[in-house]
């Protein structure tokens, strides 16, 4: 028989990763419980028809399908697996649209699937951790959105800076320069400034259709420093005379402000480059990066106006980050920022060596856990060799070991594992000894 | 537009719905890890080999089987939704069986599909939590397991009774009277003894092939009387003659005799009835009844001694439970067993009139987060009767008002929700107050 093996692109998680894992998302969780964010969990599967259609034409062929198990298709519409946490939630807003109050705060911590090609870092099934507000249209949210990344990233110990961008600027630029459908070409070709400089830039804006006019007014966008403030004020200026860009720099202006006034302590850059999901946010767009690690994107999401417009619900504003649990994940491991103490092992191990003593072991043993204290038994009387090299493996700090001894005097012989001193202590005083 | 749904059989799950499912996960989980289990996860999908034949025919047909999106079949072998947690337990410990240290305790809290006509309480999306120690035959591990469901149920409030069976003291009745196949036969005949009494269940042994002097030898089983031990003796005398009957009772007697030694108070009942997975139980079935609800078996398991054999690696022991998250649910619910203060729900909302009020709650509420206080700013300024709707439909304990009155005096007027009194409050004082 050939060793066993899962499926391309997944991953099974030992108990370390687990660990880690669960660090990640526990502490999430508990700074969007801060914020009266409430979880939800929706299905694995969805039908086909609420997951076609939305991702692209590229993401229709990355949707998992699954097959009916013998029943007729007429009777069971066919399903997918979930491929993010957005479209779920819109269909689940819709739903139970009636049970809920709105505006309505949820979280969602759960797996998605992706029929992507596999490669480092990317995989066919990985975890999100969505956060969202929906009916409500305040600026507040934007502001609440992004205190909830400066406490998560202050929680994991990571410095981070969040870039903001408003899709309406964008829009406003587009506008003024009398290119309005450019604006993902504007984009991209900001985007490269750093990399090419300003004279291959304006080369290739004309090539991809601008008139030099249209580059002309661009200039002092591609030109402008200074603070996010100095930034404001010349975006403003250019965007005078557009009223979706005008209310894009008022909103960006009024979100800075309330930041600064709450003395927000991340840094936030004004970046007109972030073009995430143009096509579907009408307002503010978040992007979280790290400092210390060239990783990409960390956490991301913004403003959207009509997202459960697809499930026939429209007018519905809301706004939400998710945050990426797997690169989360390998940035406090490349930074080696996991709590000592989160692993919740085993604190004290008993090793004995006969029938006697393992029956003593097991009252010891429930004596100490019913003072919550995590304890193993090793569960017969293999050789001492043998059970002390399980504790080192499994790297838990105190071993008890029971002999004659012990039992006649009501003790064991309890071992540092870090230290290798070891005493005999009476059962009712390891607690206090190992705390 | 239609409304949108869910595929048949699938549930989404609300924030109250998801609190009280978190409620039971952890609760499990501080149990599990209290006896040094550590936690694992496998993906969703399992290749279609690994899952295959491992149900029987009936279980084939349940799978659900995944699409490959695009891709050549040579290169991308079939694909399927995992169908329970302990096949692919048994996968990830013959992967992964150089990496772990045995005995290995692993517990693992991830839903399962089945492709079963769904109806009441049954669904073909659910969590199954599963303990399992592999690597080990000692009876102490039967012991702790045993000790778990004791303080898993303790711990939820719920009378519950054990019902403790073993396989080979029904493989030892089948082989003393004379009828080593008809194991099963006679099982489901003594089960059938309270309903249709004695003679019936003689007469249907007889149908089912039984001689009458193998039924004649089966009389001292179904007429005994008295405690376990009253039973064991009965049993054990009449399993003399039989080397496995005999270590089947020798092992009963321990794990009973070792509850005993430890006061676990747990009801115990040796119940020969149990046929629960007769054909991988090799020693120990478990089952678990709640006594205050009918539901039927809420956690149950066993000993099997050669779970890792399908994949290749023989001769590997181990036992282990499973406790059914849904029954659980059913039951706490029936039983009003949730504690009071399970839901992580908002503590504070602020409430507010006007834009300078909305900033200064803001400040506010970010203060008392700083405390760990759960807060909510209502994120715009609406009319008073909606945003107390909301606090009332939020349950939300105590609501803060902002008004001029209050931003000049660096208070808020706190009000609580369950005796409607209010008062002005200094904000450093809010957190003090709501304690």
């Amino acid at each position: 028989m050939t060793k066993p093996s899962i499926p391309k692109g997944t991953r099974d998680f030992n108990a370390l990763e687990m660990a880690r894992r669960n660090y990640i998302f526990d502490t999430v969780k508990q700074v969007f419980q801060l914020y009266g964010y409430q979880q939800i969990e929706t299905p694995a599967m969805e039908q086909m028809a609420s997951l076609m259609g939305k991702y692209g034409e590229e993401g229709d062929k990355l949707l998992f399908r699954i097959q009916n198990s013998g029943e007729k298709a007429a009777e069971a519409p066919e399903k997918g697996l979930r491929y993010d946490l957005t479209v779920p939630f819109a269909r689940f807003v819709v739903q139970h649209r009636d049970e809920l109050q709105f505006p309505f705060r949820r979280f969602q911590i759960q797996p998605v699937w992706r029929a992507d090609r596999p490669q480092k870092g990317r995989y066919r099934e990985f975890y999100q951790c969505d956060v969202d507000v929906i009916g409500s249209e305040s600026l507040m949210n934007e502001v609440e959105l992004i205190q909830i990344v400066e406490e998560v990233y202050r929680r994991f110990g990571m410095r981070v800076c969040l870039h903001l961008n408003n899709r309406k600027i964008l829009a406003g630029i587009a506008e003024v320069i009398g290119a309005p459908d450019k604006m993902m070409d504007i984009t991209v070709a900001i985007d490269k400034l750093d990399k090419i400089g300003l004279d291959k830039v304006n080369e290739e804006l004309l090539e991809r259709g601008l008139s030099q006019e249209a580059v002309d007014k661009l200039q002092p966008i591609l030109s402008m420093t200074g603070d996010n403030e100095a930034k404001l004020q010349t975006i403003g200026t250019l965007l005078a005379g557009s009223e979706v860009g005008t209310l894009g720099v008022q909103e960006t202006a009024s979100v800075l402000a309330a930041v600064k006034q709450l003395e927000v302590a991340l840094p936030i850059e004004l970046d007109l480059t972030l073009a995430r999901g143009l096509n579907y946010y009408t307002g503010a767009i978040f992007e979280v990066k790290a400092l210390d690690v060239q990783i990409g994107s960390i956490t991301g999401g913004g403003r959207y106006d009509n997202l459960t417009g697809i499930f026939g619900l429209p007018g519905v504003s809301g706004v939400g980050i998710s945050f990426g649990a797997d690169r989360i994940y390998d940035c406090l491991t490349e930074l080696n920022l996991y709590p000592a103490a989160m692993l919740d092992q085993t604190q004290v191990l008993f090793v004995t060596f006969g029938d006697a003593e393992l029956q003593y072991a097991a009252v010891a043993a429930r004596q100490l856990r019913q003072q919550g204290v995590r304890v193993e038994v090793y569960p017969e009387p293999a050789k001492m060799k043998k059970q002390m090299a399980y504790a080192d493996a499994k790297q838990v700090p105190f071993v008890a070991i029971v002999g004659g001894d012990e039992m006649a005097n009501g003790t064991v012989m309890l071992k540092n594992m870090a230290t290798g001193e070891q005493q005999q202590v009476a059962i009712d005083k390891i607690e206090e000894v190992i705390r």
